[in-house]
């Protein structure tokens, strides 16, 4: 069984990408299968700087040696920033040594407020992943409206949990 | 006449991206023009953090005080990163108030070791900057097989510099 | 003043595209503008073999002389087919001589049935336009479900009719 | 054992893009493939208007039947035209019904007289397979320059051999 590791792909307190992320890992584990979840909130705040060039913080070698390279297969839920998939998602990739990457497989999740569901983002982050050696699952959901389907207390709405067990059902068979 | 602000978009130490944006600034002060230089290297070392979300850092403030609300035109010297352009440039554009950019022009320079002269990069930056209502001139120079191009002293050589002048007589025209 | 050419980008009979162009035409003649329209529905049937390579058609010669050689400015009215922008558009743009497009000015209409108004075929072609030294103006009004905006008679609603009128008057000004 | 279709993805007369695709089909029919080759050149010269919409030709039916419909996975075979993939490829892909291509293989290979071998073709064609419900391998090989590569007695030079035979043992174990 291949190891999934859902990455919530922005540091923006409280989002919307993290509730999402949260109900994939959920119908996963469900399922039985081995997942974990990388919120990007938790990187050392200084890693655009600390990291991405000559020697590594402890805190991102940890998250290498412990949620990336045992990791065979990607969830990335992506929210749209200005037009692309957020800057610090793209700065996480850059962190990595991109070996660690090759041949693995990714799914991908879009997310946005307006009408598009993220699919700039995702057009763009599936052709960087590719130059990443990265096998991209053609099905990539997209979320638009993502307010209106999350409540006030955090709680996704029926419509989006069920497309997100349907995906989730689907993607473990990539 | 139109105030410049040549942005180096990365903050990767001793750049090549630093070195082109020194020589497009040397070249547009020459030419007369009102021009700044914003070097990423230069923005506070938590801003994913600090000045995504929430309250904004003083340094931050002071950068879009300074640089980016009094320029009508910005220069981007773009290297390619993993088959995009650098995921700090776009999380630095992330943490701007987005119509602080509306209504200016770009112009975009893009640099690679490889052959493709950061292509990537520029075609997904241009998408970006029509999503922030920035005008994209549609010349964007592309500079492959960049190392060969800088001596290990840093300095350009006379056909990156002639394609430089070039370029930014190009580029005050628009 | 610029002379305009609308082109509806697809050779579809009865296409919600050439509806579309009618009324910017009729918007742009109402603002006194000097403007064309051509329907990629009258390029002679075998254009594709007929006029990429190799001897010219008498009538795509007088397409190119009456119509894409006298025009300053293209209005590209695009349908998303398969996620970019019609095939038949692109084969167009394939038998031009690049050069007659050089330095020329573009803006963009995405239309779709679905949510995402072409989104993707506008960022194909204003890709192909770059590449073409094409300016393209970065507001690229896309409608979304468009079907619902036009009767079974052909008639464009209020809400379409007025973003048309207010894009033309925007786009003289580019 | 899959069956494989190589789209020689242009119309041109004497293309490289065949060329290359006939270097591909030897390669895969010596290592025991089932494999045929699909060069644009054969299609009814007026496919875009009788064949887009509405009925369908009796040549275009016989290429869905017996090339289409049964291959599992298809290699694309594109050069670079005006900063995109070919008009005519597209216009050949938007008149198919999609459902034909849906859950099936992509190998791509890009062509360019240029330096960037076709990348941007490679992109945009990436996302519109991935649109079709098209799995797409990551490895898209890029051949530069490849004027330089064939002989004016259209021979393909050694090196680009080795990288073809090197491409069609890699993709036939995707």
């Amino acid at each position: 069984m291949s190891k999934k590791l859902i990455i919530s792909g922005t540091n923006r307190p409280n989002s919307n990408s993290l509730k999402v992320s949260e109900a994939y890992y959920e119908s996963l584990v469900n399922m039985g299968e081995d997942c974990e979840l990388l919120n990007l909130e938790d990187l050392p705040h200084s890693f655009v700087f600390s990291d991405a060039f000559g020697e590594r913080s402890e805190e991102m070698e940890t998250i290498i040696q412990e949620c990336i390279i045992p990791a065979d297969h990607f969830i990335f839920v992506i929210a749209e920033y200005n037009g692309g998939f957020p800057g610090v998602l793209k700065a996480f990739l850059d962190c990595l040594p991109p070996s660690i990457l090759h041949h693995k497989k990714a799914s991908l999740v879009g997310l946005s407020s307006g009408h598009a569901g993220g699919l700039r983002a995702l057009d763009q982050m599936t052709n960087v992943l590719h130059y990443l050696k990265v096998s991209v699952h053609y099905a990539k959901p997209k979320f638009s409206g993502i307010d209106a389907m999350i409540s006030q207390e955090g709680e996704l709405n029926d419509l989006i949990r069920s497309k997100i067990d349907e995906h989730a059902k689907d993607l473990v068979l990539f």
